[in-house]
């Protein structure tokens, strides 16, 4: 284990957050508000940790994959650590365990709450919390790689443990490059967002803080009624495409950059997205049709409901915990599925249910015809063995860990709705569930120790369960290596 | 697909079910009730069927895994539709599709029941009822083998279909003769427990259908408060002690019969299912103490509730839908682990979770040591790659399964206690859930539709899901073979 090197990338990773930390202090410079000092004070600190170690780089320089997961992990606790540091030093989130739930819940771009009056937060905090979306969205780690420069092989091993889903391999050959390309493309078209907002009435901190949102698919929003505050058809719509564009795998919009559309229409995982998106607003459209005025009202709270939980951004604009059960049976399904892969989404991603999907087929098949050899494809590539073992290994991590989770909140003693929901949708990176989490409630009255199985369940889930397991197995320590 | 053997084995035990109906009718006999014609009919009916087509053997007596599947799947369906005219035909359950869930809950050992008042039935029905769970518990189809004559080849390919678990080959080499020593040790089993029912007060009557329904794990009893009714320590223990022995891999007993205790004690299933029992019941005792009187009580209450749900037995002592939420989730988590392999108890089998927790625990450590190779052991055999690659296709199949049901049961708008265990006791073959479906609680209300689906749900849990997809892929059936 490099240990100096493990100092040195987070030192110079929490250098990179100190100077985040100062957007938020102009912000409240720029508002008038007394706030600026709770950003400058951690900012300070943290330039002083990089200062000391993350200036220098040691001498062996080689890292490998364990150090990799180590690196990443460390880094999203400690970015969530001293994140937490201005809500607590304000005291706008007196409880220093609440505010890193808020923040681990900002990074990890989950948008789960334990505010109670959002709404009663400085602006400059709001804005805070709302920009841990945007940072968190395409990953603090990729971030942080364009800034420093570690070579190649070092980014592969990082991108690795860092970038969601289980496809790599066009990303890292390029790293640098591509992650500046993403980065363009990500900012781009948040501001394409945020003007959008602009031209539907909304003021400016309210459009940044719904575009940042929305990009990391995080759902974090100023008003206690989240989207549903701004009662516009307009601007439901313009989130609800924006929702739906983060959670398709970036990949396809440097396709969509070179002009190469095939790629693009013949993506199984897109068409796949797309096409549950459908059939999910479909059916809840026709579930839930007597609740509204008409099937347009209804199809406007459905589809943006389920472009909502499938994306895991977390916003709402009704109140689904009153929808009929099959509705609420189709959001809870879509939280367990998530986006696409290599999308600021959260949740297990369709790639992952496609590859399954097919395993199964396969293995019926060959029950019947024992000596027929089917081999795997997904967007007419080959998939092998080993990634199969290993995704189903996932699954079976993934379901470990929630049945854990779901054990201990229950020791609270909440609605099974509530203990269930409340698990699956911090692991998977959504914000709300049902029950007493529903889109108006909040993660305020949970235990201690409830909370702190969030927060855990939450980086797991961002973290794609693995790096995080094995933070927590001493071997990576071990003496030994 | 050898079309004129199915139905020469199809036809075989259609007449074992004919002869097996002839026990009730005599039981309403020696109780002189009039509902003995009721059994005599379909009787008659089914030793028809034989006569017509289970009497002489094709020439091509070749099967292969596909018919093997085909076999089994039809049988259960076939049983299941003939043995559920005796109630439909007396009135005992007017409505059909009533009788066949009531008749599936019974040979699959589920114990979901759809009566409101189970106390109102004929006696020589609630017999019938009970004796279901005792021929189903150790397969309709091994029963039959013993008794016609297939060649060890068609054999394997049923057994392999059929016995519950991963662990199939000790018991295929003699299966004949395992077979027999198997119904043996369970008879004999059944028939020292209805003496202990006897020696604790119980009538005759009452001693063989709770022997029958623990045997078979199936959990009918003949009184709505089921065995509450007796309110008696020394059978509540009684009945604990035999559900946890028929959830022991049989294969144990051979051992045992052997008098080679070291393979027993060195089962690492036995030892895992043990300890899981001995965990819950610790945890579950602690968590109802203040609702019981002393600690002993809540053992009392505890331990029975616990077998009862890992064995998927069903039987209640107490309504633990009013205990903390701790205990009912971890009574949950017990629904899905399941007995062991090779038991009459359903469930996903503590032996397939043991081999996933070596895998997860390998995946972790070997990213943490690349270059590490480590085999999987369980009972100190290495487990091969195919048959993890296998095990995590079927647990993605009993997801995908559980999710489908989940969805068209929603449609029933209940709340989502009842949606969620209602699915997962039918599915796993253990009989209550929570909510509305809790112990004091019946399946009676639900939709003609989700009734459909969970008499489904409980053939595909007792045939492992696998045969019984194949039954409903088309593949199976098709021209080409």
């Amino acid at each position: 284990m490099n240990v100096k090197m493990i100092r040195y990338i987070l030192g110079k990773m929490l250098g990179v957050e100190g100077v985040l930390l100062l957007l938020p202090a102009f912000v409240s410079l720029l508002l008038r508000e007394a706030e600026g000092v709770y950003f400058l004070v951690p900012s300070v600190l943290l330039i002083g940790i990089y200062l000391i170690s993350g200036m220098k780089a040691p001498e062996n320089r080689t890292i490998y994959g364990k150090e990799g997961m180590v690196i990443v992990a460390g880094a999203w606790i400690l970015w969530s650590l001293f994140g937490a540091l201005p809500f607590a030093l304000s005291g706008s989130i007196p409880n220093y365990l609440d505010a890193l739930f808020e923040t681990i819940s900002g990074f990890t771009t989950t948008g789960s709450s334990i505010l109670k009056d959002v709404e009663a937060l400085p602006k400059s905090m709001l804005f805070w919390r709302s920009f841990t979306h945007w940072v968190g969205g395409m990953g603090v780690l990729v971030f942080v790689m364009v800034l420093t420069k570690l070579d190649k092989k070092n980014t592969m091993y990082l991108m690795k443990a860092e970038v969601p889903g289980p496809e790599k391999d066009k990303l890292v050959p390029k790293a640098m490059d591509t992650a500046r390309i993403l980065y363009g493309m990500y900012l781009g078209m948040t501001l394409i967002e945020v003007v959008l907002l602009l031209l539907g009435g909304m003021n400016v901190l309210d459009s940044f803080i719904h575009a940042f949102g929305t990009a990391g698919t995080g759902g974090f929003s100023n008003y206690g009624a989240s989207v549903g505050h701004f009662n516009s058809a307009y601007i439901d719509g313009v989130i609800t495409v924006f929702m739906i564009l983060f959670g398709v795998n970036f990949n396809l919009y440097f396709f969509l950059l070179m002009r190469e559309f095939k790629p693009i229409w013949k993506n199984e995982e897109l068409r796949a997205y797309l096409g549950i998106i459908a059939a999910a607003t479909l059916i809840i459209t026709w579930n839930i049709s007597f609740h509204y005025a008409n099937p347009l009202q209804a199809f406007r709270y459905a589809v943006f409901q389920v472009g909502s939980i499938i994306t895991t951004t977390g916003y709402a604009t009704a109140d689904y915990t009153i929808w009929p059960m099959l509705s609420q049976c189709i959001l809870m399904m879509l939280m367990i599925i998530g986006a696409c892969a290599s999308s600021t989404g959260g949740g297990i991603k369709v790639s992952r249910f496609l590859m399954l999907l097919k395993c199964i087929k396969r293995e019926v098949k060959q029950m019947a015809h024992p000596k027929s050899v089917s081999i795997i494809r997904v967007n007419g590539r080959k998939v092998e063995a080993d990634v199969l073992k290993n995704l189903s290994i996932y699954f079976m991590a993934y379901a470990g860990i929630v049945g854990l989770s779901i054990l201990i909140v229950s020791l609270d003693n909440r609605d099974f709705g509530t203990t269930f929901s409340s698990v699956l949708t911090t692991i998977n990176n959504i914000g709300p569930g049902i029950g007493l989490v529903g889109p108006s409630g909040n993660f305020a009255d949970f235990s201690p120790l409830s909370k702190i199985v969030f927060c855990l369940d939450m980086l797991a889930g961002r973290l794609e369960i693995f790096p995080f397991l094995m933070l927590f197995t001493m071997t990576a320590w071990n003496r030994k290596f």
